[in-house]
């Protein structure tokens, strides 16, 4: 079985993960990216250069590729790319390709936070209060529902990417006359939790979760973080996937404020935290690979790994 | 032999390329630092938490690790203690351990961006026009030496931190009333290159040259570059050492712009590139294991490496 791998980017252990175990069984990965100097392209057994993921080539380019390699399933590293490949589903299915990613509902409301806000509020899900008008916030903070500093961002941005503390309503006024498509929210983070999810494409049912705490972000990514069994935020999880109809890999953001869970974010796809989870055991590309196979994975048993395992980014090098 | 290598924060590959050499011959790397999560803590052969490094008890600490393990040579891996260590050169060299650093002059120069500017422009070396009054700065606009934008940054800083956009009079004297110690310098950078050197500690000829372009930064720190044999660079750094007094491990940044270049910034220890070099060839751990047996290494013999070498960083992960 082979598997294409699409916005590699510096990912590098995500791909040779996928590539330890399909080698095993004359497998292989096929990793691409526009970027020829992106990291991770090397850690695959073969690499293709592709066009920008808007670029009118691009999805065929993907299907190229998949027939060229005899690809059994694709997923995406990076969230922009998930609705492009999600339109498209169907032409991977009528060649043999499984699209290994959620259904176009949950991508379309993971990559809005105001949608995510409202749907997860719906819900009876725990989540961080967004405003996305000037007349919203101002009405919360009469109401004293929220007070500054605030924290303004791209309603659908990513990476910690235009993220701006708010002191004032004059520094407001001005975000909302500079940019379209901004989100407000309180800044309420104590302690912020990632959480590796994986929901078999197969029986529908959760498989693994794997909770760490965030101890240090650098250039917008979990650089320091350590494994904990926190049940409340297993049950929160539990009860997360009850009420949506994710598959596949997820990375869910959980922030912690006067002792109340907010989910913060939700990324259908492998998390940039999702090494520290294999390494301790968990193992997603394994869940994925019997789900190609038309296996589905044993169902949901419990957190098991080992509590207090401080997972730290370095540095490696490579020389092309 | 046995080397101890300070601050050792992130630097894997550095105390890795240490390692693999001294235990050949049976000698150690002992590595130190305030955090145990420091990840190249655990490259080491042996590590010890210690203070800060303006901590009271900071030096004995080094001097009692020094005995502990019979170490020969010291450096450190950050600017801010290169000051504090030289302090204390005579007390190191009193138990028999080599300061692998440079003298407090130039440590003290590559410290402090308007000394740098001074020392350099003095000696006819071609430096970034480096301002620290408001006066200096509307002298030289009215001069049209000077014209926005300009960047405004920490007279003492590194890592990149706390460097800001100016684009008019109205900031600028806002930035001098909130903050003392800026310096401010014109927005001159179309190519910035790094380069590492190395000079002899016994015969204090310089000994190694590499020049990378720098591609691409991430949090502060070249992600990728690329390998370059740029000869005006390359008789710019040997006139540079020939007017200077450094010796050991330099990492000096050039800035260029309209076919002229600048050197911005020299730190008198390795510099975050310096894997780069290493994987292409240079190796200054044998340097100074040579140096610290008493040995001189062989004058410098030109560049010698591969042109137009890509280096990509890429994240590796631990669990402890």
């Amino acid at each position: 079985m082979n598997i294409l791998i699409t916005s590699a980017g510096r990912r590098y252990k995500v791909v040779e993960y996928f590539k330890s175990h399909l080698n095993k069984y004359g497998g292989q990965v096929i990793a691409t990216d526009l970027d020829i100097n992106a990291p991770a392209l090397y850690a695959a057994d073969t690499y293709e250069i592709v066009p920008r993921i808007t670029d009118d080539n691009y999805i065929e380019t993907l299907i190229n590729i998949c027939k060229k390699y005899e690809v059994s399933g694709v997923f995406s590293l990076i969230d922009p790319e998930l609705s492009v490949l999600i339109e498209y589903k169907q032409t991977f299915e009528e060649i043999g390709v499984t699209l290994i990613t959620s259904n176009p509902t949950m991508i379309e409301m993971s990559l809005d936070k105001y949608k995510t806000y409202q749907y997860l509020n719906e819900r009876d899900l725990p989540s961080v209060p967004t405003y996305i008008t000037i007349e919203q916030v101002t009405q919360a903070i009469s109401n004293n529902d929220l007070s500054y500093p605030l924290v303004a961002k791209p309603r659908e941005g990513s990476s910690s990417l235009g993220i701006v503390t708010v002191y004032s309503f004059d520094q407001l006024g001005q975000l909302f006359k500079d940019h379209d498509n901004l989100v407000v929210q309180p800044f309420l983070k104590e302690k912020e939790y990632g959480i590796d999810v994986y929901v078999d494409l197969i029986s529908h049912n959760i498989t693994d979760i794997f909770i760490k705490e965030k101890l240090r972000m650098r250039a917008g990514e979990t650089d320091k973080a350590i494994s904990v069994k926190d049940y409340r935020i297993e049950k929160l999880i539990l009860d997360f996937i009850e009420k949506t109809t994710y598959v596949g890999p997820l990375d869910i953001d959980c922030f912690e404020y006067n002792g109340n869970l907010y989910i913060s974010e939700i990324n259908p796809r492998f998390g940039g935290g999702y090494p520290h989870a294999h390494e301790m055991g968990i193992d997603f590309p394994e869940r994925i690979i019997n789900n190609l196979n038309g296996k589905a994975n044993p169902d949901y048993s419990g957190l098991n790994y080992k509590e207090n395992k401080v997972m730290m980014k370095y540095d490696n090098i490579m020389i092309k």
